[in-house]
């Protein structure tokens, strides 16, 4: 069985949420001393919580943010504003804790892993050559579902670092969910606009050149990279133990198009933390049916916008679980 | 000099933001370990809480949530799906520190505060007559100043609790912004449509009523409520201290814009926390240029938006303090 053929089968093969936490959740949230409905979202995200956690008493106690780190051959064809070495200082920042998911982090109080799967190792340039051979697809996806095994986590904050990595996104994108392939195309760290047309003419002539593969997850082997792909892995292996995702920006949503396309309703256990400065993502959000919480124009990447949601989504657990009842309060319930 | 004179005047006479202290920190926003411009928003305010707290390291240590609470006389006409006696339960919630607030709060590391400015002691039927005499307005505009003089804090975020005061908010921003009064009028903690219609009746006389009233200080005594004279009261004590403020939703928002709109600009220390369900708000926000840090369709009040987005505000402040630049990191800035 190949590597796409596994996420597939054990996407399949994964439990939904527990319906009956789901349930004690929702009746809770709707006694608890305020108004019926009035937290809205953040009442929907306890009973999420609650669901994948399997408990009734959901909460976030122990949040890490796994970032994936990889170069990327596209690079050569000019479509970054930084050369590639920025990945592997990047990289350093994070490991110093200095960069700013870690300071993020800090004030989210979540742990910050970051996993190499390909600094200064590029993947294939996508524009003319398959980013990754079945083995190097293999490899990362391993590597994202054992990044995932290796938590105790409770919740986890995917996020990515990878100079040139939004024209991966872009390409894995268009090629899942068609339209004009510029429509994918952002400025990604802040490109000018002749690399913004270059990119364009990169993202058009590799989704061209697989034009042949109806399956996604070849999509992602052929035209991803090695961090989407380890997105990817991390993202089923978190499925298959029900732990709760929180989606990054436009590159982490792209790595998990693919399973989204590939499994219908395979994302239902990843909130989307923010919608992203980077058009793209936006329209990945629609395809999805994935609704933001944040809305504030991030383009940073780094697991930065996953991390920033954390105290809303501890918060969203705590005033289901912490608040008491109108009847727990010795107060009738309004009328 | 009466109440509205003294307030007006304070705002007319309280310095700006410290510009050096903004233009310091935005530098630096632009020349940390990211690329240019890639926290947006998150950098922005940095930049504000920079200007208000008057220094080029802004933090959020003492964060205070201030909830003011009053009963409102305009319950009489069954505008509310609560009885008045709520606010008073709701009091006592937030001293026991149970309330979704004080959970938020502990979460966001945040004090509460509850000020009682009429539990028990309801403001007239501004349907029928004014909600406040000058001495009462006074009363409860220096209730809202002394808050803020009494609290130590460096990012004030204000609430209230009153059962029937999205009454008066929506009877406040008709008569100073204009429109139908319909379309200021929504279902607050969930009226059914009967009730609807009435609040709507009641804020269209109240409006009628007080139709030569010009000055929107005015419109706050005589068609506002205890509380929401409470609340315009802080926001001028800290704007004369310089202190940032975090606006919470509808009724906050409704208690501010008398005086955005008696002294343009005078808001520009203050955050909307979020955009409520409550539909009148958006336009309120619009209005006044307030752009929200949240759209979760949140509507509780007792300052659950305000302090709901206070981990995102001491985040971006420690995003630009603590994160090194480029050169602090020995690394070229990104051409």
């Amino acid at each position: 069985m190949n590597t796409a053929d596994r996420l597939r089968r054990d996407l399949e093969e994964a439990s939904g949420p527990d319906e009956d936490a789901r349930n004690v959740t929702a009746t809770r949230a709707d006694s608890v001393l305020r108004p019926l409905g009035a937290l809205a979202r953040l009442d929907e995200i306890a009973v999420f919580l609650a669901g994948w956690q399997r408990t009734t008493h959901p909460r976030i106690e122990r949040p890490a943010a796994l970032i994936f780190a990889s170069d990327h051959g596209v690079t050569a064809e000019g479509v970054s504003a930084y050369p590639s070495e920025v990945t592997g200082a990047m990289v350093q920042a994070f490991e110093r804790q200095v960069a700013t998911v870690n300071i993020l982090a800090r004030e989210a109080a979540a742990t910050v892993r970051v996993i190499d799967v390909g600094v200064g190792d590029p993947t294939g340039n996508l524009a003319v050559e398959d980013a990754m051979s079945e083995e190097r697809f293999a490899r990362s996806v391993a590597m994202g579902r054992q990044a995932v095994a290796d938590t105790d986590s409770d919740l986890i904050a995917l996020g990515e670092m990878g100079i040139g990595n939004t024209t991966p996104a872009a390409a894995v994108s268009g090629a899942v969910f068609g339209g004009d392939p510029a429509a994918w195309v952002g400025r990604g760290t802040g490109v000018d606009d002749e690399a913004l047309d270059r990119k364009t003419a990169v993202v058009r002539r590799a989704i061209e050149r697989i034009s042949e593969s109806s399956d996604p997850l070849e999509v992602l082997r052929r035209i991803g990279g090695a961090e989407l792909a380890a997105i990817a892995g991390a993202i089923v292996e978190a499925r298959r133990r029900s732990i709760p995702v929180v989606l990054d920006g436009y590159v982490v949503t792209a790595a998990a198009a693919p399973l989204g396309v590939a499994v219908p309703g395979s994302l239902s256990h990843c909130i989307a933390a923010h919608r992203s400065a980077e058009p793209g993502h936006d329209m990945l959000l629609h395809h999805l049916g994935l609704r933001p919480l944040l809305d504030l124009e991030m383009r940073l990447g780094e697991a930065s916008g996953a991390v920033a949601v954390i105290p809303l989504i501890r918060m969203a657990a705590a005033v289901v679980v912490d608040v008491p009842t109108f009847e727990e309060f010795g107060l009738p319930v309004g009328e």
